[in-house]
């Protein structure tokens, strides 16, 4: 069946079918807005992201069903930035006339995998078609207990600056697509190119870090950790130190770049889509973190300190500094 | 200046310089996400809407400070359709590369026009390029006491069927811009070409009537009113009966037609995005809700009553049923 003998209506019907309902009292899809009921004292997390096709990505690179998770994906890791934990999403599809219903289902597959995997219900949206590209915007609703929220704005001179996960792997990734247009070579390359295609928001980590009341600051990295970090310090007002060393590499990062002189630093240090977790918190802290992030599941390591200077200065193995060509992507 | 040397960063500065912030202790635009608290008691209504260029709208038809106005109206129209208080925006832009900051600029005009009418504050967004159209993706948030919120699912056969202002100048308006390719003719086209192009949410009519307790179900008409009526109807079990003679038209509607024959019944009753409200309520009701539209300024009127037939049928003047040629505008 195509797209134009389904309808709108009858696509809206397939895409309910496809998640699980909010329960009654809430309306799910079918009225004009949704309900939510966030749980007592608890505040309202929203963030919102758009990925346009020929801008965030490419068909040709495939896998519809990796694009519907990194979607949802972007945006729960807003969410556990902030501490929060995610409810409930709304998805709006600009729908290109060619796009076959199949592989519409094969985008919907991915969204209802990540979706589930989170616990979070989709509670309402929009579809229209599009004489363009694909479009998928994104609007996640969390919740969490106010005084738990992680803000940008906490960092103090003295905190130890985190990161989770590794660094690079998404944009060497994505290099590695560039050039080659289609996913081959070894486990290594697969590797790297999934991390691009389909990365893990640190949903679990960050709410640990937040309900323990260990981490002061919090940010996720998707400018790249220069950039990001520097987000952190401006709204703390304060600076950072970084040793690049320090930064935590992939196996699979360090199997693919070995013969690259000069070492690609700015792949690990700005590059971008990492959607790990950056953080601060105070030295004596450090213990406790290390065992949430065994919880969590996933490494974290401390990567440099908090300092008054004002500025984010990162230092290379040889100690002199390192000046990223650009601080991290942006549109434009 | 150009967008590419102002940069995302600078982009969104701009942004927020435009709207007035969400007060502390709430995060307004800079963090991961944003943070609302909705009154005690009250619960929150989520609507999302996406607008393409070449689907929605046609750039040369102009006016992006209209299609500012016009993205956050049709949100504005989905929380009027529950009755509910709008208070927080987010805004997706997807900015084609050759797009002149100076026009980004009326877009935001029309905008914070819109926002600044309806008191509501812009809490977050995401911004990016695109190689195609502009995109815009507005997601608006609202909040009612539960107790008071307006679904399609509340009529009751018995029930007279209302519909506020006037119906088809908005389809009207956009058939001669189709025609014209631009505004121009007399008082009475520019008034139902900007019926189309700056649709007025009934925001106000729609909080009277939930917080009177007035109306028992409510949708805002943006795919005809025989469609829109259509799932007020599925929703609740019921059928409807329309007398559109009884169907409200403006003067310059009149003006415009005059001379069709046949009479345009198709724009008034399936031409869609008139933004009305259609409701229902007991006949009893019928002089309390004539005031309370007097006091929000727009006319309300009984266009036919609620059934137990399971369909909505139509009437023609002559007593003949009407057949639309599509019950209303789907995508795809």
């Amino acid at each position: 069946m195509r797209l134009a003998q389904l309808g709108e209506f009858g696509l809206i019907d397939r895409i309910a079918a496809r998640f699980p309902q909010p329960l009654a009292p809430e309306l799910g899809i079918g009225d004009d807005a949704a309900l939510l009921s966030p749980a007592p004292g608890m505040q309202l997390v929203v963030s919102t992201d758009l990925l346009a096709e020929g801008v965030h990505f490419e068909r040709p690179f495939g896998q519809l069903r990796l694009l519907g998770r990194k979607s949802l994906a972007v945006n729960l890791s807003d969410l556990a930035a902030m501490g929060a934990r995610p409810r409930w999403f709304f998805l709006s599809l600009a729908i290109p006339a060619g796009l076959p219903l199949d592989e519409i289902e094969v985008l919907l597959d991915g969204l209802s995998e990540q979706a589930a995997a989170h616990g979070v219900l989709l509670a309402g949206g929009d579809t229209c078609g599009s004489r363009s590209g694909l479009v998928i915007s994104v609007t996640i609703v969390g919740e969490q207990r106010p005084e738990l929220l992680l803000r940008r704005s906490g960092a103090r001179p003295g905190d130890e600056v985190w990161v989770s996960g590794t660094l690079g792997d998404s944009a060497l990734g994505l290099q590695l697509l560039l050039k080659n247009k289609s996913v081959t070579g070894g486990a290594a390359t697969e590797y790297v190119v999934n991390r691009h295609l389909d990365p893990t928001p640190r949903c679990g980590l960050g709410q640990a870090l937040a309900e323990a009341g260990l981490a002061r600051a919090m940010i996720d990295i998707s400018d790249g950790l220069l950039a990001d970090l520097g987000h952190i310090c401006q709204q703390s007002g304060c600076g950072a130190e970084i040793a690049l060393a320090h930064l935590p590499r992939s196996p699979q990062f360090e199997r693919l770049v070995t013969s690259a002189t000069p070492f690609p630093w700015q792949l690990v240090a700005a590059g971008g889509e990492d959607y790990e977790l950056c953080f601060t918190a105070p030295a004596d802290r450090r213990a406790a973190i290390l065992e949430r992030a065994k919880t969590a599941g996933v490494p974290a390591t401390v990567v440099g300190k908090v300092t008054d200077s004002g500025r984010v200065v990162a230092h290379l193995p040889d100690g002199s500094i390192f000046q990223p060509s650009s601080a991290g992507y942006t549109h434009f």
